[in-house]
């Protein structure tokens, strides 16, 4: 079976967090809100549900720790979490803290505009943060 | 504790197509793609997180199931699965067969244009079709 290859589209826009059990944890580099993806370590995976049983516990497991740490560290209203992969195939959850003041609530964030990047003391700083919730 | 009530929202834009054992299975009324929403059956609950962990596995593996079997019955190039709740804020979780011919592809189907309604026979069709599916 071929390595886990993280796509390139994902490396350029994120910066690794921390290494969980069976995900990367990454922070997009976009500033509008505070938005982790988590990437299943498995090859040529699309769906969740075409991981193994024990991967879509060990994902759900993941992103519930990382929903429920981000809404605190952010004082998040909401979070958001979507699998799209309709440009991006690569299997990969977003988890995204939403507050009403951001720039499109209560609209989703896929599809609104452009990112606008962190600058690097201000991305360190929320790493930092979000790790020491986790 | 309070017992679980649909919301009336959730309740107008859709049609109860099963009972799972911890979710209403609901086709939303919404022709421009193949759109189910599962909600738990569980008062209060905004948050994936917010269940107890074996909610949050009975909601991963209906979700998984769902999915699975809307790809294929739909014959999608990808499912979209997410849970917002930005407006709603009962938990629900949508499950959308996207196809790269539909009205927003490769976009989200969250926050694009508006509801267009099925007609009777063709709402019923695609539940029947779905049921079959599962």
């Amino acid at each position: 079976m071929a390595a886990f290859e993280l796509n390139e589209k994902l490396r350029a826009d994120s910066t690794l967090v921390e290494n969980l059990g069976l995900c990367q944890l990454r922070l997009m580099d976009d500033k509008r809100w505070p938005w982790l993806v988590l990437v299943p370590q498995r090859p040529g995976i699309e769906e969740i549900f075409d991981l193994t049983p024990l991967d879509q516990a060990m994902l759900t497991f993941e992103t519930n720790l990382v929903g429920q740490a981000l809404k605190k560290c952010a004082n998040a209203t909401k979070v958001n979490v979507g699998a799209l992969g309709n440009i991006v195939r690569q299997l990969h959850v977003h988890v995204v803290a939403r507050h009403e003041n951001d720039p499109n609530w209560p609209g989703p964030i896929w599809g609104y505009g452009s990112r606008e990047a962190y600058g690097a003391a201000e991305k360190q700083a929320l790493m930092k943060k979000i790790l020491e919730s986790l």
